[in-house]
């Protein structure tokens, strides 16, 4: 299992005349958090792509529990619980300073070929990083 | 059973490096499909706040079939299946010019006292213009 | 002289807890009416870009003198007052539903060539449908 | 003179097709150089708001000398160079990881009551921590 932790502040821009951070902007936390995790493994999404590969979001389940307010020092934690493949899936859980889940969520996403826009087999070198985290017992 | 469509127009500012509408930027549409369908209807949502009446987002769940993209005009389906209690429930399809599905998605919303910030019934001038569209047979 | 107006619907997602529209997000109704007035003239900004030439922005002033608020129909006037060259200057002024001017802006875009990042002149059919609105006397 | 340094990283959603950070996002990077400079100084504009008193934008300028692009860190610099009455002018210089400069921009910002929306004195507090950056010679 790979799990990571990122810390995060709400923006002004992000919240909206509720009060609240807009329930669309979660989903831009959770980017932070993928990029983030693999940064922290020697993985650059940036250089991912420029090696033609993209990686779309399939599918995006998102519970809102508690609001995120504006200045919150949020917590996110990233986690992936099965070895990738051509798909990979991410689970969020976001926490406030006291240590209060806000938010759980879970994204898939899938390794294409952006030229051809078809699906590709992840990175030799993000596989072989992921590897440290999925050891056969 | 409630259905609206409206349409929208991709902007710029929407869309991504991928050249795909950014994932998070969904929700923005989908809360133009709800605040529409309402005041196709005659109920407005800026009236439901100044009444004291929020209506925050609790459950989202989202599919990326095939991508949006700039400029595209998409039609956007809102759905209501089950006559709203305390909670409503809006499902979503978007299609682009050609009638293509880019999206499917659902949204679980809850009526709250803003001040308090506890659920509510749903108002009732809303209850009776939904009960239109749920009479019983 | 070129002169367009477009209307548009303030978001939920485009509010922040001032329960104003968020300073930033007026750039993005600019860019609507930008290219809203390229279309309405039979210009469009995406086949500009399908064809290699991009219009990034170089410089962009405004001044806020109320703020536009949720669900509010804000008029946006577009105008071109000199013949473009290499650069185009927009002038803007947005406008509330009881006609009272919430803000003024202008921007300088430039005709790029997408390959290069350089300069370029502005297309042959733009310039000659712009000729339209700057006849010499 | 005041003056603060922050880092920025530049997250996906901020990009547009072009591949450049879209020309509306800077005006939130901005935002955080302004709350983040406050902070610096111990000063909370969360802690404002929660006083009964906002901050909206009046004008805004800025200048697009290169574009800045998917997770570039920048550095922001944010200077006040008169001491803040009602009004607080802030000058802002994004550079890129080498040193470039990328964007300059100014924004004009009031002090209000955020119940009567008039304009008001700057808070105490903040005007004592001012003070020490604007001593008479």
């Amino acid at each position: 299992m790979f799990q990571h932790e990122i810390k995060i502040r709400v923006r002004y821009a992000e919240t909206d005349q509720m009060g609240y951070v807009y329930y669309g902007n979660y989903a831009t936390y959770f980017e932070v958090g993928r990029v983030e995790s693999f940064r922290a493994i020697g993985f650059s999404y940036k250089e991912l792509e420029a090696a033609g590969i993209g990686m779309p979001v399939l599918e995006y389940k998102t519970k809102y529990l508690a609001p995120a307010k504006y200045d919150d020092e949020l917590t996110i934690t990233v986690k992936i619980s099965e070895m990738p493949g051509v798909r990979i899936r991410f689970e969020y859980e976001i926490r406030n300073e006291v240590g209060k889940t806000l938010n759980i969520a879970e994204t898939t996403l899938v390794f294409i070929n952006m030229e051809t826009g078809r699906p590709t087999r992840l990175p030799e070198k993000f596989e072989a990083l992921m590897h440290n985290y999925f050891r056969e017992s």
